[in-house]
Order: C-alpha cells, then structure tokens, then sequence
C-alpha cells in the first residue's frame, strides 16, 4: 500500500506504534513536541541528514538498514562529545508512491538502533517529496561531565581510535561494482557498528579531543587537528589489513588502506588522550598529535583520496 | 555562486558566520554535536520539515521568509507546550545549482526568527539534494511547569485564541492566482506573526492543553478534541472578517471562513481554560469544551474543507 492511500496521519499511527522511547523519554510522540530527560541540565544536540541516491541506494540497503544507518550516524556524533544518546526525533519527506511497509520497516531499524543505546525515537515530521530524505535529529546526555570537543588536541597526546575504519567503504565499493558479497563487508556497510560507550569512556579517562568517523578518518582527524591548532601523524603499521579486506581489495583492485584511511560511514570514535593514559582494550593507538598543523602518515602527506564533501 | 562552487564546508563556513547562538547555547555549530542549557533537567523538542514545491516556492517566498516560516513553524511548537524555545537545529538538503546567496538569506532568516525569543541556531547538517529541503528541530524549557498537553481539554472549559487565523491562507490564495497584493495578506504568509510569549503564558494561567494552529483551526482543534476525548464547539462570532480580508475574499470568490476556520500556517496558539480563569486581552474566547466529540461551528458540522494531509 502506498502512503498516498493511508495519508499523513494514518501513516504517523502505523509508524508511532512501532516504537519505542528509551528511559529518557517523558513525554512520547503525538504532541506539538516531545519531552525529553536532560539529567545534568544540558542537552547535547546533533542533526545528520540522509538523501536517497546520495547516502543510501534502496537497492543496496533495505529500509531496515536505512534505519540504523540513520540512526547510528547520530547517535555517534552524541557519543563523540562524550555523551550517552537519550532519544531521536526524525523528519521524513516520502515520495507518494513509496510503499508503507518500507517506511515502517526503516522505523524498525531507526528503533533498533536507537534501543542499542536506551534511547527512542519521541517525536517527528512527515511530508511527501519527490525526494526520500531522513533527517534525524539526536540527543544526549553528557552526565556532568565537559564534553569532549574536537579543539583540544595537544603535541604530544597520543591518538586512539575505537571501532573499525574502512570496512563501510570496502563494502560500498563491493556493491558499487555490483558484487553483494563478501558479506560481512556488505553487512558493515548496511548497518556500522558504532563503539558508542568508547564516547563517555573516552570523557572519563580524560580524552582530550574527539570525532565521530563519518567522513574518513583522514578528513576527520583533519577537523579535528584544524581545530586544535596541531598536526596528527598516523601509523600506517597500527591499520592492519583484515583478510577479508585484504582479499576483496585485490580482487577489485583497490589499495586497502584507501578505505581505511580514507572511507567513511563506519562511525568509529577517534580521540587523543594524554600520553600517560593507560587506555583499555577498546581504544587502538594509530598515532600521536605533533606541532604543526594537517595530517600526515608516516611523517608524509598520504596521496590517495582524502575524504568526502557532499557536494563535489 | 553556486552551492558546488565553494563546496560543503565552505557553504557551512558562509552560513555559520551569520549566526546568532542565543544565551542557551554552551556550544555552538562547528563540533560534532552542540550543547545547549535545559535548565530544568528536560527538554523540549519538536521536528517539521519544509519541502520545496510543497510548504513554500521560491517565487513566491524569498528566501529570509523561508527562513523566517521554517523557524516560526518549529518555535510555535515548542511555544505550544507551554515552553520557551531555547535552540534550533536545521538540516538543509540543496541543489547543487542553488545559489549560495539565497542559503545564506535563507539563515539570516532563520536567525532572525529565532532570535525574537533569544533562540538561535546551534546545529545543522547539509546535503546536496534534488529537492530543496529544510528540517528544523526546535528545543525548548518548561522552566519547571507540567507540558500543557493536547489531551488536557474538559467539557466546560472555554477555548481561546492567540494570535490570528485565515490571514496566512489568504495571503497564500492571492499568490497562487498570480497576484502579489493585498501586501499585508501575502506578507502574512511569507511571515506568520506567531504569538509566542502567549505559550508560557497559558502553562502558567492552568491552560490544560493547547496547540498550535499550523494545519487550520478546525483540523488541529479536532486533534486536540480527540486526544482529549471531548468536542469543541466554535462560536462564528467570535470570527471577525477583517476588511482587508473580506475584500479580498469578495475580489477573488472565496468564503473568508474557509481561511479563518480551515486556513494554516499562521501559527497562532489555541488553548483550552478552565473559565474560571480571568484571560488577558492576548487570549480571545472564540468556543467551548464540549461533551462528546469532534468540532462544531455554533453547534453544527462545518461543511468546508477542514485542513490539510500532506500526503493528499
């Protein structure tokens, strides 16, 4: 059944009874606004925007996947700040003649994903367009605590990162040439699996600086050295290849490190700490802040490509 | 110059230098997420999307009037639940062909709406699109006071108004046949005079729910009727025609009513009031709470069209 056929207000009762709200949720959807929780009176806010044809193809991803790729993209962003999600709210524009089931199947990963970390989706908007376009909205909770900006970088802090980096852009290129397998690449790119409690983690063994992954780790380590006024120098040694990875690359004829280096969409947390941090399991040294400013590998500029602007 | 021209973050650039934060805001765009002041431990919040072609045309609006609508439209939500708006988010999805002037008026006037309740814009995200769009996503605080909810309403309480209704919908009736006067209709849809101080003001004289008129008076009291379990019955007159109105009205064939009653995207506020309460002059009596269901005019059906589904 098209959307069309239920309307607006029908299609927002078939979404709203899919979903759940997390326990920060006061007030649900159905209302002029949602109430949410801000325990240490502050509210950490982040808005991602997701296009059809530009960040997502249906017929690479099912609505599903759309949903928790939406949802993961901003819920990482919160978690980059050092901050633990408490609930999304979603704005939708629909083509008239898309199906219901696919807009109640991407509620179900948008839902999914947000339960990951206790929160839900508590408010929204819907509209038709001649454009199928997501834009999410995400809030958190920094539970006291500063929360960890990109300008706080020092020389001599090392660089760690949590989560995996490539695997995203490995699986883009598989599907792109039209493979849908290896499977485990295709899966990381439907659906990342974000490190979100490395956020809050990295707040409380003093990180420094920290971003979410979403645009290669090159640009966004980028971002964050411009903003800090250094420089960061990666260990080309610290990035191993995984097999798969390594495999897949040579059958497409891909340099691997281009998609660990410089592929996005994985949302992994990348943040430096001072060098004396003991860091955990989860956080990975790939490099360490220098003077200067830019990012290099090895001591030298990286020549493949170095990320992603949405409009070029 | 063109959006693709000066790239994603030069467009961002361009856009965040002309913005204003708002005394909310603890950290503002330019990080992964911004923090924003809920000083009393919840936050409000509400999303709405504009669509090209569908809640506004650019020949008909420029572009600081998008601006100002698209603010207006979200901080009337908030305004709705009794709240002061304190932030906004804005996810903008633009052609690649668009002019970079009209997206930088286009943030002067979301800033500029919001900056009338000391809001501003925190965050945002931008994608290049085929169909210009804007989610917007409004925070707010209750300052302590419950939400004044929609489903709140008891038969005997008075409803009341604040604000207008009909003007914006007059003013969009002249442009669509291809007239640009009267101006101070057309100017009332390019710019909705939303009452915002009267939001706070009815949470604290007891309102026991309230919306906002943003799909037409009859539509979105019948909302509030249903999520109430009452009925409303409107007083016709309680409806003045305002000259400018009733001539226009006269001039192009339409029954003023239809935009009074039926006519959106005025934002005006409507509560429900226990009548024991003595109402300021901003509050105008126009029906009463009902039992029952649905909403009468002086006690019948009203036989024009109720208001607006996005997806018909």
């Amino acid at each position: 059944m098209g959307v069309a056929d239920v309307g607006e207000f029908g299609l927002i009762d078939r979404v709203t009874t899919r979903l759940t709200y997390g326990s920060s949720c006061l007030l649900g959807p159905g209302d002029d606004a949602a109430v949410v929780a801000a325990a240490d009176r502050r509210v950490v806010a982040s808005t991602d925007v997701l296009v059809d044809g530009r960040h997502f193809r249906r017929d690479w991803s099912g609505a599903r996947d759309v949903g928790h790729r939406a949802a993961a993209a901003n819920l990482a962003d919160i978690a980059a700040m050092g901050a633990t999600p408490t609930a999304l709210l979603v704005a939708l524009c629909i083509p008239a003649d898309l199906d219901t089931a696919w807009v109640e199947e991407l509620a179900d990963g948008l839902a999914a994903e947000a339960a990951l970390v206790d929160a839900g989706v508590v408010g929204g908007d819907m509209s038709a367009s001649p454009t199928l376009t997501i834009a999410v909205t995400a809030l958190g909770d920094l539970a006291g605590r500063a929360p960890v900006v990109r300008s706080g970088a020092r020389p001599g802090d090392v660089v760690a990162l949590a989560g995996r980096t490539g695997w995203a852009a490995a699986g883009l290129t598989v599907l792109s040439r039209g493979f849908r397998t290896p499977r485990v690449l295709v899966e990381a790119y439907r659906r990342p699996e974000v490190p979100y409690q490395a956020g809050p983690e990295a707040a409380r063994l003093g990180g420094t600086a920290m971003i979410d992954v979403s645009d290669g780790l090159l640009a966004d380590l980028g971002h964050l050295a411009k903003a800090s006024g250094v420089g960061v120098d990666l260990r080309r040694d610290a990035f191993a290849v995984p097999p798969q990875m390594r495999d897949a690359a040579q059958a497409l004829g891909v340099d691997p490190y281009t998609w660990i280096l410089a592929g996005g969409d994985d949302h992994a947390l990348v943040a430096t700490f001072p060098a004396t941090v003991a860091l955990p399991d989860r956080w990975r040294t790939v490099g360490r802040v220098v003077e200067g400013g830019g990012v290099t590998v090895d001591g030298d500029a990286y020549d493949g490509p170095a990320g992603w602007d949405h409009f070029r």
